[in-house]
């Protein structure tokens, strides 16, 4: 880029931005009357740009780009995810925008926050914006995907969201750091700016907690009976509590030193209990059960940081946040436990919930048996995971080119090639 | 002040508020059967206290004052905002509370926080208390003017809430700095506390962020109708969304350094598109208009950061966050967009929203037309900037009464002299 | 302990986890159909995990052990108290878990993280879990006897769960601290680490607004009519804003230095306000009266932490955050309030609701009288205070053996023994 021209550097996303305008004037318009308000929206809006953004904060001196780029990303996505969500929808050439569909918007945008977390501090802001649109166009026609052509029970979006933001991530993670030439830093040795300070540990503490207290309501916000909203928000904060309880005692079982919490699980692992509940949330798991998955996730992601995230490193997957660990793996036991609960649903004890959860069940008998919905959900999960991961490699191929910029490894991790910092600090 | 009588100087807000109550206990009761729940209540409470109180927090030794006297002024003015807004309306001389009431002394809140933006740092304690006293007063006068005189639709209170609130802060400013002599600092030479660090600019994220999640819950609490509360949240979801990604592309191209973020654009410019939307957010705008309303807000606030601040302190105007960008010229913005909006409205787009929208303007064609009510919308505007900006310069002027205790120039944009501070951090 | 086995010095709560797992496999079950929302729900999550956890972030060098210890205990205390509040009430074996358990079981976890508060920093991590899981049995036992055997009016909980968690608290304090030999540090003499740093009293302000904030929601959650739910929240929004108002100008009037805040006094006693209204929220004490009740609690709680803790430290009772003049005394107010209010009701005054709020009280005259409800209330106070403070020293006792791993003076109000700290910072 030429000197002169590094200030338009962000221009082209503003050109998109007069683009999204004109697609909105000609195909959008107000959704009809409705009568009810849409639950869990504001609550999980909390969660996208407070949860997201300050749980990122943990980085001692990326704080302002953790909350900057989560903020602008979140907010493109958004506006683009309102489109392609309703894009396969459409009639008559007309989307149209209800409260509902914000909340959709927002759902869709955890998925690049979650893959934003996998590439946190190594790609520059204009990879990290390129691969945010791109993705919102392959995770909503993966959605699609799940949705109408799997028609998967996937209430809480594991597969869809969290297993489909993470695979995305790990793909592009992958591309970045492949065969990526390290050049040795001059001068001063470089400072590794690849952790925490004490503040920016307590910091990311707001993002982490918010995160946990609102999962309940993202869990349950797309329920379609109160029973199963009921369901949804009980499974969620079981399965969170016990997970909480489980990380801590595991933590310190495994920490590098005698008995102490690691700050890295308290902050992930105890939300891990909120993404493996979250595609069989609204089925009949059982106040044990729901307690039952969360154990299991605590106990899968703190072994996952403590195992998974340095093997993935070995073999040139960098996993910034250990989304590997709070999303992807939480998201794949929940996409087998949802096959399974799924497998075993009887009328009997699901009742008029059976087709508002299943809805390729029909109550009479003549859609697809219990056995098969099982079979739909493992195919769901597999397919997302195929679809996530080469899309996510592609991806992050293609910003390798020049335009992107690249980050040099002195620049990682460090909010000075991107903000004006206060002097003194 | 006696040097024994210093303890003492709050004194006579307490004694203030031993006559609120003896006002509440005469005058107020508890209004009658709702069966409804007053929406965005809570939401706009956590931007009362949260989100002004932290926004303010960017000052790196300001931080206790920005929220400790955010939270003392707001909690004083909800209290008297309660007594002055119903006055007008009172029957058998007894004000029935609701929480619908609760919300809008919430809303009138902002604006005294509003103007303590321009003032931060250098107005003192007793003088910001005193003003909010004398804007809450006036406010709430303007406020019925506003919506009972000049039947303006106002429903996010760009007009009477935003533009009131900054440009009272101008004013005010523009007082207390008037041929205020600057007294050379002895000994060793002060250092600038006019700024941010590292932290502090992380705090104040808390309360940009806050404030940028629920501005749909603020624009859309006083809807009367299930699709004008829709289309508010829409709106103002749109237009914040578009605002931000015009802000971050913006604020690198207008940056001091080459092609990186300002925070200060970011943690407020952001916002300006909440702002803009305010009037207009229950009217028929189009998802594309709410995002050409944001486009335009996040252009006018970074361009008014880089130009108008420093402009308008040079003739004597300090504004220290910035209102007049954030809420001032995007307020304006609004006002006017709002008598364009209206005087284009028809029956046939608006249906049974015309009359609820525009209380004026009867179904029937008895009431105002269009026209007329677009002209309505221009004057309520004009008044209020005027009754604003001169109730402003008076009550600064007032204030500038020893008993007010000025601030010399060393304990500006410091917590020292009203706080006791931790000796080692 | 073993140094090999310290890593599993948590373990013992895993298996406590495991055991709740199986409680909630043989004993629970989702509850029936149920129409509406629970109200007040997600408001009091955010009190108990945020509100709370941050509020005591003040001390500069133990905010990872106020959040996390904040975390661990409380998301054990749910499950645990989910069972022991039903405990009393199960039907053929079975509880019925539903939202409004959860919320429940929230509050119930604010008694647990009052007495924490009390304890908070010199109480080793094994220690508050033990005393969480006593306190919780005891705390949902007296909670019973205040509902169920005193049918006490106590909408806000001032009485059960202020009171209760408080006045345990102190038990267990003096218990911990009896006889306690200060061990002399040798080497470098000890840094006293009992104090806040700049930045850990902002963050502990993110707590303390929180906690205002919502507290409307937390007194008005078990109301049972639309009217004494706007009253609750009416009531206890005016009675927290005279609080704040009152505890600033006698902040500065009982301040060490001249006229300044103490951030102790605007944390905390701000908040007084909310305990003071608690169990009288849902009556006819007039607007008026609830800013009386405000600002005579914020007095009591600024006149508490100039005299009264520093008196309690002296007999061996160390109260780290002041829970006796946030939650203590102010409850002890409010359970007062509540006999004299009781004894003084009229079927004239509350009509419908005057069974609704006092359940011993027959609106045809053959339950108790007013005048002898208030002598219940009271007992029920008398009959807390009693049985928490009891309690907590019985409790304290125990945890004094050696398994439990009691802190040496020098790892006190220090994240240092419990977290894997950042090394630069």
């Amino acid at each position: 880029m030429f000197p002169k021209l590094i200030r338009m550097k962000y221009m082209p996303l503003f050109l998109f931005q007069i683009v999204l305008m004109m697609l909105f004037f000609v195909f959008t318009t107000y959704g009809g009357d409705t009568n009810h308000d849409q639950r869990g929206y504001e609550d999980t809006h909390v969660m996208i740009f407070i949860g997201f953004g300050f749980l990122m904060t943990f980085l001692k001196k990326y704080c302002y780009s953790a909350l900057g780029f989560n903020w602008f990303l979140a907010a493109l996505v958004v506006q683009w995810a309102l489109l392609n969500q309703s894009f396969y929808s459409m009639k008559n050439n007309t989307i149209e925008i209800t409260k509902k569909h914000l909340l959709e918007a927002d759902i869709m945008s955890a998925t690049v926050l979650i893959t934003f977390g996998a590439l946190l501090g190594y790609a520059s802001g204009l990879q990290l914006l390129f691969i945010a649109i791109i993705e919102t166009v392959v995770g909503c026609f993966n959605f699609w995907l799940v949705e109408h052509i799997f028609k998967a029970a996937d209430v809480g979006g594991s597969i869809a969201i969290h297993a489909f933001g993470a695979y995305f991530g790990l793909g592009a993670s992958l591309a970045l750091n492949f065969k990526k030439k390290t050049v040795p830093s001059e001068g001063a040795p470089t400072v590794n700016l690849n952790g925490a300070s004490y503040v920016s540990d307590v910091t990311a503490m707001i993002g982490s907690i918010f995160l946990w207290i609102y999962w309940p309501s993202f869990n349950s916000a797309l329920t379609n009976s109160n029973m199963a909203y009921q369901r949804a928000v009980i499974n969620t904060y079981l399965s969170l509590a016990a997970a909480t309880v489980t990380t801590f005692a595991w933590s310190a079982a495994f920490c590098k030193e005698k008995g102490k919490f690691d700050m890295v699980h308290i902050q992930n692992s105890t939300l891990a209990g909120g993404v493996a509940v979250g595609s069989v949330c609204n089925m009949f798991i059982g106040p044990g059960g729901a307690i039952a998955i969360g154990i299991g996730s605590g106990i899968i992601s703190v072994l996952g940081y403590t195992y998974v995230t340095p093997a993935l490193e070995k073999i040139g997957i960098r996993d910034t946040c250990g989304v590997n660990n709070l999303h992807g793996m939480p998201a794949v036991f929940s996409g087998i436990l949802s096959a399974g609960v799924a497998a075993s649903a009887t009328l009997q004890v699901y009742g008029t919930d059976l087709h508002g959860i299943f809805e390729a069940i029909a109550v009479d008998g003549s859609g697809r048996t219990a056995g098969e919905q099982g079979l739909y959900q493992f195919l769901a999960l597999v397919s997302t995971i195929v679809v996530s991961s080469v899309g996510g490699v592609i991806t992050g191929f293609i910003v390798r080119a020049p335009f992107f910029g690249q980050l040099k490894q002195n620049e990682e991790y460090d909010d000075e090639p991107n903000w004006e910092l206060p002097g003194a600090h």
